[in-house]
């Protein structure tokens, strides 16, 4: 029982350090911007209000599941801006070391359950996960909507950039949020046109 | 559909300003001060890996879905750190007003759902009630141990103190964990003695 637990907080005491990893995207005030720990539960949120905008098919508890631990590998692997040009290859590998050291640290069938729902959750193919990345890919357009722009302006984004790079994943598993959020934020791109 | 995202989306906007709620314990690294959203992140992660010390009657989806929205009526009526001396009946009152508020952003139905949740949390009667109360007690506990000290410090307070204000609370949920946890921190109380 003691081993077990002392894998589990060493997990846990590490996993901390995600409230140090800053993303893109501001905190709707504009302070500051938002850390991936903070984003996390935030989507999480989304989940839980958002759930009656899933297909059947979805069951809400795993998503939860994969929105609160999606993000842990950004520790070792840092957060990769969606607007900034990068080799995804390479993140890809970053990503799937921080996996293995990550969940590893936890008793081995936990660590292979979490590696699982990170797995899926990255592949974007069953229905939990689609949701998921749905609610990923439109959180950030909110706060930076709120926030008066954001690394929309930091990354000189167009409105056929975010149809492309955003709009196409959040309609796959959440088409009526997509409309909803789009008819939203699109006149930001007007006035800056 | 579109008064309904309308609602959703009102709160899920709102509750962005829990990440300027500023707790009393440090994050780890001990550079600055936790935020509430960052912690109900960090709790939600506990109740996923520390699923297996729940009794048999927990479920923990709802266990997530409680500490994921437990501490929302913050960002009306702020953190009251558990070793401060305060008025208990005004700032449960605060908190009332804080939830009729917040909650009241959603759909009737869902705002009823949420609502319900929070006050069998507050209520700390169910079995899940009590498991998510042991992991929002803890998990401070971790945070002032790995930041050197923390709210500890700041509130002059002893082990007999932890004991009676949050290893009482803890054992109820999660014996194991406390007799854990308390093992790990106790000895700083004995360097500061």
């Amino acid at each position: 029982m003691t081993d077990r637990l002392t894998a589990q907080f060493a997990f846990l005491d590490e996993i901390d350090r995600l409230k140090g990893v800053l993303r893109a995207t501001p905190i709707g005030d504009n302070s500051r911007r938002e850390n991936s720990a903070e984003h996390s539960w935030h989507i999480a949120m989304y989940a839980l209000v958002l759930a009656d905008q899933a297909g059947p098919d979805v069951r809400i508890d795993r998503v939860l599941q994969m929105l609160l631990l999606h993000d842990i590998v950004e520790i070792d692997a840092g957060d990769m801006p969606i607007h900034l040009a990068h080799d995804a290859a390479e993140q890809a590998a970053k990503e799937e070391a921080a996996a293995d050291r990550l969940f590893g640290l936890l008793p081995a069938e936990q660590a292979a359950m979490f590696r699982a729902l990170w797995d899926e959750f990255e592949a974007a193919e069953s229905p939990d996960a689609v949701f998921a990345k749905s609610l990923d890919r439109v959180q950030p357009l909110l706060q930076n909507h709120a926030s008066g722009g954001g690394s929309w302006i930091d990354y000189d984004v167009t409105l056929d950039q975010i149809d492309s790079r955003v709009g196409a994943k959040v309609k796959r598993g959440a088409p009526n949020v997509w409309d909803f959020v789009r008819a939203r934020v699109a006149p930001f791109f007007d006035r800056s046109a």
